[in-house]
């Protein structure tokens, strides 16, 4: 077997545990449960296409963690993981999707032989991909255990960026470019939709030089004319058209890190309606950038961006951002902090966002966004660098 | 807004409801609610990237099923769905990743409001994508009501294809022929692993010819060498390299619905004990076959596999097949039957599965699988069409 090739330092990992360790301290959790496959690679490095069964990471305060799946998928965590092989557990194949037992009573087996039956247990109540039998299961495999909640315990403290991280950022950022570029150079009237997906798909993959390309955790999303309506849309194979803007929300992806962008094209000359929308959103976002500093609240960013959007009449109603970094489908997002007016979380340097004003109007669609790092003073720093405006195509 | 273009028939997804609904009588169910996207794409045609927050759809013995989700997706669902504007439903964006409140709490409202507040209202406990927060939140918010477990009770229902589903099935099956010719044919050593993934996505969504192709709902696994003991592991820049064995476990995708191939090529000369598994596992293979008829149950399948790998020397260990069609990531199978020793449900004509024995040995792996039909009588039918042998570039 090769030796492991882990994305950071050990002394990385250490550290990243022992804040998870203060954290499960702070809520008095003697065991944590973690099943978001972004947490568990954050914590272990494992990485593999597996999370569609039940599989996660046992974080205790005394031993390393123990990585547990299923038996196959064992040997893809030897070969990612930094624990030593008897921290890789595993399930035999009869526990997968039967009706009539849970992996999650494999799981409480382990517990019970680490003798913490009575321990009081975090679990991920609101994490992908922590099912509500996985929780029926193991509180009844574990009656004498508190099982509590610790949804996204491990997802707050990812969110202050290392500079390693950072760095995968900017590595992501440089394909996120790519992306961007080669959809505005390719789009014209009359190209199937799909011919052009395929084309950013690959050119993600492909990466930039020497960095190859992952997967991101959302395929491109690109909706036209009043389909652009709609953020979440996927694509089909009719033709783009003029007179229609296209939304294009991509992410490169490098170690699973990603740095989001969304750029939109008009195809033709671009009604009055949407050039006031997107004069009215460069400002908003330019007033959140500037807004987005240490000492400020996340709501600060929000109520910038809004103040522009709602003289020009736009009412969003949605938030305007989220943090981003390492993750698996089906979400980019680290699902703690959001850009909107209820959130008053302090923002830190080294946090990193999608800050995402996208207008979802009734018959169209306009998204300008930025993948933003908070810096030690002074504005939030751009992780891509293209013009800040819709791009036409006369 | 352009009208609704639905991949299916009114008359199918009636069909589809009917049986659903019947099912639910069985259990004594009032109210079925359905997180799955898969299942919700399968009652409704709604077809959208954003089961990464909470949605599903409201199934009732009176009225046509309810789309509900995030109010920013009800614009998809609209463009999507084949019920009226009114049984799409959604929730305010201050419910989305909120550490206040959740979006059952919504979903109740909506229950109540339809004097459900004391119904049998199943709810899919193990499936994507329903937590165990939005488990406790929905029982906390309904107090009368019961809750009650009705995991893969839409999956059972999908289970036997409609002539249309097969049509669509063999459409991504001539993209998955296209993926394995093109991955056999470019394959060499000193490729960067991602160069040659990146063509292959491509691939998948130009599709053929006018049928464009969708994202299948898992990325190209193509682990190569001692890596191929782990199933599950993506691709890196790493170059293929002379001597080793790399698998490659891809499907097509047409209007979400998938035929998921595998064959394997080694670059060079393979030692014998990959030749004798190769054999052993072709004839596993069309024994298989052969036992998969209609009145043949899961077990026969899994049964006649394993008796020429046995002679072999292989215990796998795995199950080696599992139900097909359409799906969203994190995975492509139905998660209801599986071929293996203990599961003794009835074939029937027109179920589809991929035949799936992929070996997966200390330090090698191998994967020949097929896409079968169950037919009226005789042997299964295979979706693809190629060579059903360990690929050899000497």
């Amino acid at each position: 077997m090769a030796p492991i090739d882990l994305p950071f330092t050990l002394a990385e990992y250490t550290r990243r545990l022992t804040n998870v360790r203060a954290e499960m301290a702070r809520r008095g959790l003697d065991v944590l449960f973690v099943e978001d496959p972004s947490n568990i690679a954050w914590l272990t490095g494992y990485d593999g296409w597996s999370f569609y069964v039940h599989q996660g990471v046992i974080v205790t305060h005394e031993h390393d963690p123990f990585w547990w799946g299923r038996r196959q998928d064992s040997n893809g965590a030897l070969r990612t993981v930094w624990m030593s092989s008897d921290h890789v557990l595993s399930y035999a194949d009869h526990f997968v999707q039967s009706t009539e037992r849970h992996p999650m009573q494999d799981l409480a087996g382990h517990l019970l032989d680490m003798s913490l039956g009575r321990a009081r247990i975090g679990v991920e109540m609101d994490n992908y991909y922590f099912s509500a039998k996985a929780y029926t299961s193991l509180v009844a495999a574990l009656p004498d255990a508190d099982i509590l909640d610790a949804t996204a315990l491990v997802n707050w403290q990812r969110g202050v960026k290392s500079e390693a991280e950072i760095d995968y950022m900017r590595r992501a950022a440089r394909i996120s470019e790519r992306l961007v570029d080669l959809a505005r150079e390719r789009i014209e009237p009359g190209l199937p939709k799909n011919m052009l997906v395929a084309d950013i798909m690959a050119e993600a993959i492909r990466g930039n030089g020497e960095d190859w390309g992952d997967y991101a955790a959302i395929v491109p999303l690109l909706p036209s004319g009043t389909d652009a309506a709609a953020p979440h849309l996927t694509w089909d194979g009719r033709p783009f058209r003029k007179g229609e803007a296209t939304f294009f929300e991509l992410s490169g992806c490098y170690h699973r890190y990603h740095a989001p962008f969304c750029r939109t094209v008009f195809l033709g000359e671009p009604p009055e309606t949407i050039k006031r929308a997107e004069a009215a959103l460069v400002e908003g976002l330019e007033a959140g950038l500037a807004a987005a500093r240490p000492g400020n609240r996340a709501c600060d960013v929000a109520n910038a961006l809004a103040a522009p959007l709602e003289k020009a009449g736009i009412e969003r109603g949605a938030r305007c951002g989220y943090p981003i970094g390492l993750s698996y489908p089906p979400d980019w997002g680290e699902r703690t902090i959001s850009f909107r007016a209820e959130d008053e979380t302090l923002l830190e340097a080294g946090m990193t966002f999608h800050f995402m004003p996208g207008l979802w109007m009734k018959d169209w669609g306009l998204e300008i966004t930025e993948s933003i790092v908070i810096r030690e003073d002074g504005p939030a720093e751009c992780l891509c660098d293209r013009p800040r405006e819709l791009f036409v195509k006369p």
